[in-house]
Formats: C-alpha cells, structure tokens, sequence
C-alpha cells in the first residue's frame, strides 16, 4: 500500500519530471519519474502531470507541500519564478514562487533560478544543487563544476554564489555526435582514453583550431578508417579541452567539486587531471534532493 | 524547342543536382536544377536523377559526354572517384571515373576529389571552383577561400593545390541556430554589423570562450532581451571569428580570393577586413562552371 508523504521534492527540468515523497525526517521513501519535461508541457499540462506522477502519495485531506526546482520555473514553465541575481546565496525562502493549482491539495512551492549580469547568465535547477551541496559544507570556498547539457562553473565563497559561466558544450556534442556529418564516423560504444587526452591537449593548446580538428575527424574516418569509437572520444576530448581553456580563470589553482552524471563526471576529471588538478566528484541526485530538502526547511523556518 | 547539348556539365552535390547544356564553344546555352542530391539517392538512383534533368537534351542518336563534379563521386555516390593527393593540381583527366550506365546516351565522366594525407582532410567539388579559378588566372600564388557548409581554405602556388584546411563552421551555425537552445534567441532575418564586429574581434582574441559565448546570447536573450537578428549577427561572428583565428596561417600576409554564395563571402569578408585584409570576392558558379569547361578540355585533348 502507497504510504501518503510528509512533503514532496521535485526536480522537474527540460524534458524531464522526478519526484520523491519524503518523511517527516526528510527521507526519501518513494522515488517516480515520468517524461512530462517543461518541453513537452503547455502551462495548462503542469498540473495534471504532476498529479499523474505523485497522486498517490498526497495527503487525501489535507494540503501536501511540494518544493520544486529546475525549468518549471521558467518563463515557459508552470509559472514564472524570476531570477535571483548574482552575489546571492543559493535559496531564497522569500522568492519562491506558489504555482497556481486548481486541486486544493496542492501547494506547489517553485525555486527560483539564479542569474548574472555581467557577462549574462543564468541558471535553473543548479542554484538547488550548490544549495544541497553547500548544506553539508558550509564552509566552502572553491569552484563547483556542474557539468550537463550546460555545464556551470560556479565560484563559491561565504555560502554564496559569487559568479558563474555555462558552457554550451554537452548541447554541441550532441548537435555534432547525432546530427552533423561527423555522426557517419562517430560510435556510441567504447572510448578511447588515449584519444580523449590527446584531444583536450591539442584543444587547450590550440583552442583556434576547434572548427578545422572536427573535421579531421571526418576526414581521418574516410582516410584512414579512425575507428568510431576513437573519433567519439576525441571529439569529446576536443569540447573538453576547449571549455577546460576557457574555464582557466575558474578552476586553476583552486579546490573543484564535480557533481553531475558519473560518467560525464568522470570524463570532465579526467580532463582536469590533465592539468594537475584533482577534482572531487560528489553524486548530483544526492546534491539535488539535498538542495530541496534545504528549501523545505528554509520554508517551514 | 529544345536544343540538344554539344556536351552536359553537372554539379552534382550532397543536397542539390545542377545541371547546364553547354554549346559547342563552352558555353551554356540551358540550365536545370533538382534536389536530387547524392544523400537523396540510392547507387541506382542515380542515372534516373540524371535523365530525369538532362534527358531533353541528349542527342537522340549518339553519346553526349556529361562532366560531373562534387559527391556523386563519393564513396557514397553513383560510383567512387578515388581521390587525389596533395600537393597535385585540381584536375587529372587519366583520374576521372566513367560512371555505369544503362542508357548507351550517357557518357558519364566524374571528377575525383583532392585529399591531404596530414592533417588528414578531403574535399569534392571544390578543387573544381579551383581549376575553374586557375583557368583564368593560371600564375595566381595565394589563398582561396571557399565558405559553406565546410568552408575550405586552399593554399595554391605553381598551379597546385599545395594544402588545405576545413573547418566546420557553416554547419555548427546551422545546428546551432536550428537546432540547439539558441534557435530560441537567433533571428532569421535582418543582420548587425556592429554585432557582427564586434563578435569577431572577440572570437579571434578568445578563442576558448566559444561555448561559453554561445550561451551569452541566450541569457542576454532571457535578461536583456537581446535582439534575434543581433543575436544572429554575434552567432555568425563568434563562429567565423573562431575561423579566422584558426585559418590565421593561411591568410595572413596573402593574397585572398573568396569563392562562394555572395552573401556568406560578403560575410567572410567583412570578417578578415577587420584584420586589414581585402579578399577579393568571385562568383562561385561561374568558377564552378569554368572548372567543368576546363576538365572537358582536359579530357578532350
């Protein structure tokens, strides 16, 4: 039998919906997700897909509070929560945004994201992940590297976001790997390391000579038969290293924490490694649930 | 009434099937077009796409020589033209390929691409503008530049292509303003000089900020509400600012030809003015034409 919930947690992105129904000890103890992205969604749609995903854990009569990160709060979203502008710490209690919502057991609590204006940035669902992160370690000063779709650099000192930098690199690898002439020689399958630090060398190196080394990657496969899975990891050593050369500023001499996917986690350390920095790698799940359980308590303070 | 040709020259590419009736002084007397490119096409695919253009004017009694450039001759395309390796010059008559054909009207010539053993690099279709480029101007020492989807950069002395390079930069722009999150903020219409300018200027000084410039346009599309067709400009300009930081060796101090759509050599050369260079623009299918009248020749004598 489905136990009802203390509260909910939302992390609720671009194309997708994840859910946890929490205790009153701010513990997981059911965990949904769905494809119900702000992408996918009209404003109408955010409602019903989240009663799809965490109708049965909401209290039958009584109001459930549900915090939520991420995209849902964009100008797309469910409804707009506006940006929190750098210096600032990472949650504001204050500039949480209440979603309109028709059933009256919901009340839905949305995060807003962060943004900086000079050089423009922003950031959605993040600012939620150095809250998780800076929960467990206040004391912080360093770098935290999210690395995504959008990978952040973010400076951290005195529990606040002091500036940030997204690089478009995880959304270019995607476009060249799935849609561009070089997916005729790049794999899905297997890496090649050796290839990989090869790649962020010349790109830290060389960073001008991005356009041209694509398409020798190209060229390589037809002349040379490149095998697939070599061209796959030097066009990610390629987008690393350059983002790594233009992150410098960020990251060299400084303490860095990784959290985001492992495998990507791990590509972006070994890249690091490169140049002699061991970065930390902490689980981005955990950093979020962590973030969201600060929200509620900063809520409920 | 249709005419019938002295001999058929076809520029045969990855999306498009150009084709020109040519008299019997080389001169085009009709012309045809269809989008049945190479990636369209099926290996006997081909010679239906080709009659389906050219059938009217074949002589009814006898075989007409038909001179093709570009991918047909991929590996890919109606039957392979192994390449040519630099240094060589444009065209080799003893390396074109006779295409198979059923219909005993068609002689079908093709003209084999040039390839570059290190760094590995390949090009079709090309090296055509160039010896059409050369017909005309046969002791040029210099650069060519050819921007699209694969911009080439073509280092010619003593009537050969002595090395090349490719860079991607008209498909990134493409992907990115279609496909990624910046088709959000990038315009279609209209264009920003200054913009343009000003993107350029800071490519070329940073390089390795390009994916986190990218991400600029987006946010200073969400906060400043940057204008689409500044947005488009500044896109354009930290793209070829990336190129002509990249291609630096090839057109610095040198005399610069631009071979391509009007409108992109505008663009291109807008971008190496602003490092004092004056490139001097030509008409792309005349050079394509040129270079077919010239590999007829070739063939001929």
């Amino acid at each position: 039998m489905t136990e009802t919930a203390a509260w909910i947690a939302v992390d609720w992105g671009t194309s997708n919906l994840r859910a946890w129904a929490m205790d009153a000890g701010n513990a997981p103890v059911a965990e949904a997700s769905s494809g119900a992205g702000m992408n996918t969604l009209a404003r109408d749609g955010f409602e019903p897909a989240l009663l799809d995903l965490v109708g049965p854990w909401l209290r039958p009569d009584g109001v459930t509070t549900i915090i939520a990160c991420g995209m849902v709060g964009a100008r797309q979203g469910w409804i707009e929560a506006p940006y929190v502008v750098t210096p600032c710490v990472p949650l504001h209690a204050e500039a949480m945004v209440r979603a309109p919502a028709a059933d009256p057991r919901l009340a839905v609590q949305i995060i807003p994201g962060v943004s900086q204006a000079a050089p423009p940035d922003v950031m959605r669902g993040e600012e939620t992940q150095i809250a998780g992160f800076l929960a467990g370690r206040p004391r912080f000063d360093g770098v935290l590297c999210l690395p995504g779709t959008h990978t952040k650099w973010v400076h951290v000192s005195a529990g606040e976001i002091v500036s940030f930098a997204t690089f478009m690199t995880g959304e270019v690898f995607a476009l060249l790997a799935g849609s561009s002439v070089l997916r005729h020689s790049v794999g899905s399958d297997e890496w090649s390391e050796a290839d990989f630090a090869e790649a962020v060398e010349d790109a830290m190196a060389r960073p001008e000579k991005f356009a041209s080394r694509l398409f020798v990657l190209r060229a390589a496969s037809l002349l040379d038969n490149l095998r697939p899975e070599r061209a796959r990891a030097r066009l990610s050593g390629l987008l690393i290293g350059l983002e790594l050369a233009g992150s410098k500023p960020y990251w060299l001499g400084r303490e860095v924490v990784l959290i985001g996917d492992a495998a990507l986690a791990r590509t972006y350390r070994s890249g690091l490694a490169l140049s002699g920095l061991e970065a930390e790698p902490q689980d981005a799940t955990a950093m979020t649930l962590d973030g969201l359980v600060a929200a509620r308590s900063a809520l409920a303070g």
